[in-house]
């Protein structure tokens, strides 16, 4: 019923843990997430700024708070359903935008559903502030299935995200970032102590 | 590959928690439940049988142990959205069937794929077993939002639920058991003291 | 005074945590632990009964679904117990039972104390349906330790109750089950990494 | 030792918690707290906007993401301190600072830390991004504390912590911001059941 | 094997919990009770001191540090058994001693096993210091259900043990301590906010 | 305003967590901590007592328990101080004194300010009992540093705490309980099975 029913909900997405149901020696709530995704978009961001690209600063901003909202409504569900099957994954996003639109137009006062129905539409939307949400999305899962590698958890779904993760980062096309994240952060990375070996997995998918 | 990674996903129901993202005094994971589930049931169960109802007890312990299996896959997500859109609720159990589908063909031997196909089918299908699975259900959220609003939580979806679930039990086409709740249950959760006031909501819902 | 109370009591389970004070990377609560001994036990039954085993379903559920609740009133002491000595086992015996008679005689009404005498006595009664219980139970015992050795728990406690856990299932007087789980899912248990191995132990205890 | 230690410690921004010490029914990391605050940020942000005002995107998401970063050296510790005296207070913004400036030189890359060094300072500098920033950490305090009084955490601290936070937010200057707030999202506030009375102390905030 | 296996264990202190089972707002584990035990016990001590007696500090030490230790072995059980009856109690205390006497055999170097059996021995013995510690422990007893009361715990189990503490309290024999107690002290628990109200039951025990 | 205050001021450091920020398979609060400190402290000021030095229990019972009360205000930040520069570490510690100052004066009643004065004071003073406290708390932060690395965590700062702790534990003024520590305790921790090889790094700081 106005804007404190949605400030009152940003409390909701510290409850939603991410990767729900999975062991983990670390949980990570969505909110949390989303701030470290707005910290990293805002480096590449500077580093695509420094390699002379234009960044639309409000708009990166708009897509790194709030690109995971919807998942106060069902949670932290995609990655396996991605796994699963298209059909699956499709479903889901509709059933998201559903009960996004209805909270919306419940939720927020009149005057300002416009703004909020077009920040809380999808942020990948293929330009260069959309691309850096990914890029810092993708990285954000490295780093948490990184962290549980270190740690020794054996669960196998943790070197799968790890490795679907850092290829996608190495594909992005953020040419100035993803020449950074590979040739200055991956060595960083690779330099730490791990129970898992990640070392051998990470030059295989530098090989491919 | 095989029973398992069924009883390893067992495991996994430990940490899906009820009523995601809500905050709550006390929270309960979906194998916890799924026990004081087939706890009720068994004891209504008797009732019923007194009562000269005839009871399948293999069909009940099936019914109850299995019946929130599906939540490994998708989480417990279906009272918000029940509450938001019966075109949403039916998508949603359609990718919990989908899933589930996948799970068994690629998980559960063949030779055992018939049992769990038949085991994790839909419970509440209308037979004694299983309506009291859906009473004993009802019963676990009514005792959930029972002990929210005893230790004084003042989000209104607890009263709400509360509420609803009482409206649910009242109803039950299980004349004995509804008997025994409304004339001897309910009396005893009447006489507790609690922080927010629910004698007042009880009656309210015992007068309609 | 009343069912209420009991129906209470159940949730007082979901806070009794098992073998409390070891360190454990996951805690498991004893409400929990009772609904995968009732699934395990279920699908062992599947197989005895396939074996030609007449198995009497409703015995069965109410052993699984009651086997711990004494654990209410003096918590999961057992297992420390048993490595100590027989007559302080037999003691803590002794107060269980004392403590649950005076339960069922001051909390459960008259006319059900019968069934719940009958219902919360010692289920591993050398019946097929006590042996099953016994086997679900070990069983779950089995992962729990496992899962610890998995992830890396050095603790020698872990890797002695694997051991304990995986002899007695050997030996179990289910000859169905006990091949079922040797042959099939043994296989798939010692194909997992696992950052303490396993393997080893597994091996010689099968070669005794 | 490069950008990757700086990513790696804003996980441990999700360990420090908010007025450690202090018994909370839910505890909020600073990680969270964070994003929350770039979400209120944005939202008062669009509304000066609306009012004539003109409002520096960049800067704001700057201001928002990185103004409790500095807590990652000695967690949170400002409120206690700010109650008991002003030499004190300054003295911990000296150490902080220190820390900040040992870690900036030691961890960043030459190229970067003149970037770091204008994103780390503090951002509560009369500008109206400054005032932005600390309106939206003010609201933050003030959710705090509203949820804690409304699930009845008697605690006198919690109702302190509500009237400061309320006195300063209706003091900013950030006229549209402020009218906002107190005609519309106040109340919201206002209306809501809570355990402990606010609708008083509210009150008695307006009349000074 | 030695004093490493006696300090490890004190870890184990750590991970049990007191009142295990019961729902409270806060847990609290063996190992801060004992500090806090041992805190209150040095305050009395010094009252007590100052009202003339003679107190041997070394004893009190040994008394409060190691008053729980052999809670390591079967947890907080003791509490409900009380409740219960005499002959349980008994039974436990026999529990409890023989396994102390198996650790002290077993893990302490034979030159240390005469001190060991002296300060794990039953500390609560009429002397001075065995009145200090019980009136600390109880003291401990009264304010960990007094916060519980505080915050709205409705289980009536904590006004008992509220009830219970604070009769006990007023009844030690120690002049000096029970009225600072009683004249002192209590006058500012009295003046606390609290959800469930305290000031009827404390002035009731205080009438008796 | 009050001991009542003091009181329940421990409380308080039950809630204060030992090296926040940084990830730990385990946690331990201040409150616990001070315990164990008092338990270590006990036992080597035994050794030293036959070994004919004179100790006063007195002193080291206030020593021990007192020890970490400061962390109240400010939380466990000293570690990471230390490691930064002497200068920080020094105003952290006017900050501590300030706070508990300020403490005394306000909340220990008049007659009780002198005690409390002396008792809160820096403990590890160069006498016996400021060095078996010294001892004592070194002593904690080598099995808290060696239970991580036991269990497998990789965090280098968790290998430093352990070879500093060693380091100092070996160099401590206390002759035959240094001894009892080199020659007798540490041939068992090196006998336990860790994740992380702790055997190399003890040898290393050994050799030294």
């Amino acid at each position: 019923m106005g804007i404190h029913t949605f400030f009152t909900s940003l409390n909701d997405l510290e409850r939603i843990i991410r990767a729900p149901g999975r062991f983990k020696f670390e949980e990570h709530n969505v909110a949390a997430h989303s701030w470290k995704v707005s910290q990293y978009a805002m480096f590449f961001a500077t580093i695509e700024e420094r390699a002379g690209k234009e960044v639309n600063w409000k708009s990166l901003y708009e897509k790194t708070i709030n690109h995971d909202f919807a998942e106060v409504f069902i949670g932290d569900i995609k990655t396996p359903v991605k796994h699963s099957s298209p059909e699956l994954k499709e479903m889901i996003a509709k059933v998201e935008e559903g009960m996004m639109e209805k909270f919306i137009l419940r939720e927020i006062p009149d005057d300002f559903q416009g703004v909020f129905f077009d920040r809380m539409k999808e942020g990948k939307d293929g330009t260069i502030e959309g691309n850096l949400l990914e890029m810092a999305d993708k990285l954000d899962q490295f780093y948490e299935s990184f962290a549980e590698l270190k740690r020794g958890n054996a669960d196998p779904e943790f070197a799968k995200m790890y490795r679907i993760a850092l290829k996608k980062l190495l594909s992005m096309p953020l040419q100035a970032s993803v020449a950074y994240f590979r040739d200055t952060m991956l060595e960083d990375v690779m330099a730490e102590e791990t129970v898992i070996d990640i070392k051998d997995i990470t030059r295989q998918v530098l090989q491919q």
